[in-house]
């Protein structure tokens, strides 16, 4: 699909809703990214949203207010009054694009849903969490050849990258259950390492703790089992992007991960942030995809014109670290790297493509990781085991303190966005998670 | 825990329905597993029954006849109406088994139910199948040393079990979606292959397509994100047990599984059986597990007394193989292996425990895989894989055809049963699927 601009993408546009006209809002009128809230500390019903500046637009509410009446029928408005995005991903892209439309014009300066809206909206300050979606299954990919490569130095330095590296968008399945939205606090994990040069593992709590900065995907509506998505149609399956952390315990992998792959050193918790952003708005920052002259062109089913103009996203992926020390001295969260999704040498349609050419069936509300996403430069990596060296390098913070890995207290936070000059910014807000210490054992 | 019988395991029980007192059934009343059905070829709502003689008791109307009176409450009553398991399942294995009593009281000779119940039975011949429950995440491990020590000889010649075989129970996450219900047909799975001594990979229909026999481990009640299943805990966890096809494309495997594990290769269908047989009915069936004394004996979190009484399943396996020929012939499917879950180096309690000792959370009608179940014989391997030695001795069938791996229109049927003198047959019934050509592409 070739990607088009339509009157939401328009820069000009301004909302009633203040806060989103202000230049480093991540959530401007043209944004619209949908997520699943309600209000914090109550025992309310979850239910779906738009972000909107500082605020969130309550959807069934508005539905109420008749703003969706030019778009509406029976399936549209039971999905907007559900409690998760899987009924409105199911839809189809053309149908959340009908809606988003209609939520650009009810938001706009001089609307005259805007009396009928204000009751509609929520400060975002106020607003608890649910995952988007019911996540059937998740994949992980492992898209970003910088992070492939130097990983591959630390788990097999005589054979970094394997040789499917630049044939096969590699990917294996990860654990749904234990996916978590922002704020997600977990228990470091117990296990089975294998520490250099003993002769038995040892079991307690993990000691390389790590985080992954990802890109996480939301397939909106899916395939029959035994059907594929051809690379053309991919992008009309993926319903939108969110920031995912793809926390990991490097020492429980190292011992556990052959031949099967990673399993108990990644499925105890990862965390994604509540906003889903579409590929609609994200229109603005696409990008050309281009290979390496010397490498491989993709497979005939990997490739399509198009990806060589906007095959890719432009999309900042900044992490950071807050340790326990730094929150009690109102310390802000420290910078740890700055990366950016168009390094990826993998496409969000080649993805899709590959996972289903064996006719594997994808579903409404499956989730998709890009892999860590590191870039060629040391400081673009996006992951402590990439920064410090596989742990030999620490990290000193401007109070002094000093990290190889996660230790217990310490917050990661992870934020994305797109801007670029005559074009709004299309921010995703943040991911953060925390990790506590181990459970006694 | 420690096993124990009950009245329901009596061997001198006999049923009022007369198809369940023959020797050979798989579902004497000592059996009673729990399934999802409905009447073939109909729209009705799939509902809970369970299979006794060549039957299938409706459990909802069960219900609306009183026999479960005696231990029903709401969460109960709505569990036994719903069109899956899950809830069932979620109330833990205390109230499946008081229902299995109710059931069993109901289904003997000279019951006074008897007179309400006939109305409450289908035939299985008349019986279509669902999931016996939504599985939320699937994650599939490889506990039969004979079959990781074969395969690895083929992928990794020299470096066949890798060195973490004998202390981590193996596993790795699998893909829900595409999990089917005995039955299943599906296209040959098209994708990329590396093939010997070629310098570039290769596009089409895979070569070397194989299944493999293994147990399937329903979860029933779960733990809390961060919680750990004790191993003395870990058999209260687990609703029952079925059969599994964890259909493979070898050639696609061989190219992909490097360093993420297998992805494409299996996640194109996998196939289960109807019924869930559920722990306490296997009670009798119940053997000693024991290492070889060479062996390392398990870290202490996966060892436990009970182990080394009972923690072994004496359950038989059998794959055989109908070509379409011998389907056309009427030649009935000629048999490929015959095997026993009692080999299996690690127990279910191990792959429960070890699942979730870093805090991972298992969720009511989550599934586990055992991995492919081979024995120490030749003839007792479970994938075609390591029948004919990867593909150079094909098998000769009696009617000349002969195959080294599936080819188009072949079904593979699986069939488990546990039997010894004194104690009733308790059966699995069968899983059947059958691979269809590939798709056009």
């Amino acid at each position: 699909m070739s990607v088009q601009l339509n009157e939401t993408h328009n820069p000009a546009l301004r909302s009633w809703v203040n806060s989103a006209n202000s230049s480093d809002t991540d959530f401007p009128i043209q944004n619209l990214p949908f997520g699943v809230f309600r209000r914090a500390g109550s025992h309310e019903q979850f239910r779906i949203g738009v972000a909107i500046g500082d605020q969130i637009l309550d959807i069934h509410l508005a539905q109420q207010a008749g703003i969706f009446a030019e778009v509406t029928n029976s399936a549209l408005a039971n999905a907007l009054a559900a409690s998760s995005l899987n009924a409105l991903m199911n839809l189809g892209n053309g149908v959340s694009s009908q809606v988003r439309l209609a939520l650009s014009k009810a938001l706009r300066e001089g609307a005259s849903a805007q009396e009928k809206l204000v009751g509609a909206l929520i400060a975002q300050v106020e607003a608890e969490y649910a995952l988007p979606a019911q996540i059937g299954d998740y994949t992980d990919f492992y898209t970003s050849i910088y992070h492939a490569t130097s990983v591959g130095k630390l788990f097999r330095p005589d054979n970094p990258l394997l040789p499917n590296y630049k044939w096969v968008p590699i990917g294996y399945h990860g654990r749904s259950s234990s996916i978590g939205v922002s704020g997600q606090q977990f228990r470091r994990p117990i296990g089975q390492t294998m520490p250099p040069n003993a002769a038995t593992p040892s079991f307690g709590p993990a000691k390389r703790m790590d985080y992954e900065c990802e890109v996480g995907i939301f397939i909106g509506q899916g395939n029959a089992l035994g059907d594929a998505i051809s690379i053309d149609q991919a992008e009309h399956h993926v319903f939108g992007l969110c920031l995912l952390n793809d926390w990991s315990a490097r020492d429980v992998q190292g011992w556990e991960y052959q031949p099967l792959g990673p399993f108990l050193a990644k499925n105890f918790a990862s965390t994604i942030s509540p906003w889903v952003v579409t590929i609609e708005a994200l229109a603005p920052y696409r990008k050309a995809w281009q290979r390496d002259a010397a490498d491989p062109q993709p497979l005939a089913y990997l490739e399509h014109a198009d990806l060589r103009t906007s095959g890719a996203f432009d999309i900042q992926l900044e992490v950071l670290l807050q340790t326990e020390k730094m929150r009690q001295d109102d310390l802000s969260a420290q910078r740890l790297s700055l990366s950016n999704f168009s390094h990826s040498y993998w496409t969000v349609s080649q993805m899709v493509t590959h996972h289903t050419v064996n006719g594997c069936n994808l579903q409404a509300g499956d989730f998709l990781g890009s892999g860590t996403q590191s870039g060629p430069l040391p400081e673009e990596a996006g992951s402590l085991l990439e920064l410090t060296e596989g742990g030999k390098k620490p990290i000193v913070f401007s109070n002094g303190e000093q990290r190889v890995f996660i230790e217990d207290g310490d917050s990661i936070i992870m934020r994305g966005w797109a801007q670029k000059d005559g074009a709004p910014r299309i921010g995703f807000g943040e991911v953060e998670g925390r990790l506590l210490p181990a459970r006694s054992f």
